[in-house]
């Protein structure tokens, strides 16, 4: 069915952001490491809430950031992911849809309410992530529909999902439907302490079931446990055909084969909130893959994005990147 | 009381905003007019935000807007208005406590859900409201609690109370309470067709139970069926002690007695969204007026807590006030 075919599917824990300014001392003070996310259960999150700011609730998950920035460059795009029927359940599916992206995962109607990221965004511009999953535990494989995931050129996973384990069972639903119909299956590493929470299973992944791979310098280190991104390139190159490695201000590397891409950053006036940085690359990288650009060119939409959803609060673009893209695109 | 003496007590529509931007070409086809608010019921709030972009969460509500000014400037300051038990509930709540402002209306257990702004910015900065109250209609006199009203040196009522019947008696219960203390009850028209909706019983209010008006060049207008600010001057200047004229660019006129103030607006670079601009302006007078500060300052603090809001998206300050006031403040 081409003209049912869709450049990516995403699949990941559907959750809204809750972004509030912070100071270095709230994160000490709650026992937090900078620049990377925990898990919490609903009293954790309630008690983290009342020792916060006063918020912004904007609808976030990595890979749902990740397929809103493919629709915003004009992919064809379609997410999978649980949240509950509630208001923040309302809230998640309303800008999925006003984005142009598909998203019809059943809600659940018991349980958990909609899961939360709590997101403290400190003067550097740095996030610290506390989430609790809530209803995007509930994502299983009954959620995932074979026809949809083999109309995706891409299939899309965050290793986010590794966490809930049904949501795991899912993941490598999808990934078998997808190498089935000879689609293409990326995955991004997530967050260090993911990492080091499913090691085997995502080495595993990374050998056996995944054919891109994104992952920033502190993931890529913690998945091979070496001191570099220097010394994970030799090491990732023969598993995937392509490794997107991401390097903050110092750019990307886009290894495949013997072949590395070294790209730049895209300049940016004023970083004022690093959060969707790397969901947002994955979008330009992605978006070029499905359009078969050349690799360079991936890597330049990926920074591309990445600078526009670090110049303001939130982690998803604010300006239509198929716009800013002109100035790059052939 | 001394101790418990608070600076403003403000009672208002509690609501949770919601902000998307849009074109001009939506505003038409949603029949809307730029720039005012307009009552919603849930099925049109539903139908609207259906045709909205994604947007961005954030707690609102005029009055309570101008409270969170209020302690933004270091003052004390208390909020009275009314949500229901749920999720958006909790953020307006939420919210307001992380700003210092104290709240402790009792949340509505029945009925509609908490009331919901929804706001659309165009590319001029322009905000146009559409404003489905929800259990904001539930604030009636029973939720005034007198010890309060009375330990506020200032009570502050927005004219949109005037919609939902019930809560327009809880103002007037509460003005009626803070006069017979000895305070002083400030009160903003809040918008052009709310007070056409209003015209006689504000008139009456203006003429007889407030001590300090607010409001802008096409609401003063609206109250007197004059044609401009000038013209309405004459007209209110016997019946408050003070009446603050607020003109965008043009800045603002403290009418008192014989004696009109003109005050400049603040410089800003560019202007975002002007959400929130009069009820940050308010925060600012009423701020300056609970020190003791003498007009032109009480006005500059104004016009610099509006020009904080407009830059940036939403209606509350992302800034401390009170940092931002060193520069004016004697």
């Amino acid at each position: 069915m081409p003209s049912g075919e869709l450049d990516v599917v995403g699949i990941g824990n559907a959750l809204v952001d809750v972004l509030s300014h912070a100071d270095d001392a709230l994160i000490e003070r709650q026992g937090l490491v900078k620049g990377t996310m925990h898990l919490v259960d609903e009293e954790r999150a309630r008690a983290l809430y009342e020792a916060m700011g006063p918020g912004v609730e904007i609808s976030g998950g990595s890979a749902a950031n990740t397929v809103v920035g493919v629709a915003s460059f004009g992919g064809r795009a379609h997410y999978v992911g649980k949240v509950r029927d509630d208001q923040l359940g309302d809230v998640f599916g309303h800008d999925l849809r006003a984005t142009g992206v598909g998203y019809d995962t059943p809600r659940a109607t018991g349980g958990p309410p909609t899961g939360r990221c709590l997101i403290l965004v400190t003067p550097d511009a740095q996030r610290t992530m506390s989430t609790f999953l809530g209803a995007s535990v509930r994502l299983g494989p009954a959620d995932v529909d074979r026809a949809l995931i083999e109309r995706g050129k891409i299939l899309y996973l965050e290793g986010y999902l590794f966490d809930p384990p049904e949501a795991q069972e899912a993941f490598r639903t999808a990934a078998a439907i997808a190498h089935a119909a000879g689609r293409k299956v990326a995955l991004t590493l997530s967050d260090p302490f993911c990492v080091e929470r499913h090691r085997a299973e995502f080495r595993a992944l990374v050998e056996n079931h995944v054919d891109i791979l994104f992952a920033n310098e502190l993931e890529i280190c913690a998945l091979y446990q070496v001191p570099s991104v220097e010394a994970a390139v030799p090491l990732v190159r023969g598993h995937c055909d392509l490794a997107a490695l991401t390097r903050s201000a110092k750019g990307s590397l886009l290894v495949q084969g013997e072949t590395v891409h070294a790209v730049a950053a895209h300049p940016v006036s004023a970083v004022v909130d690093t959060t969707g940085a790397g969901d947002l690359y994955a979008a330009g990288v992605l978006y070029g893959l499905s359009q078969g650009l050349d690799l360079p060119t991936c890597g330049r939409l990926g920074s591309l994005a990445a600078a526009e959803v670090i110049a303001h609060v939130g982690a998803r673009p604010m300006s239509p990147l198929t716009e800013l893209a002109d100035s790059i695109l052939p």
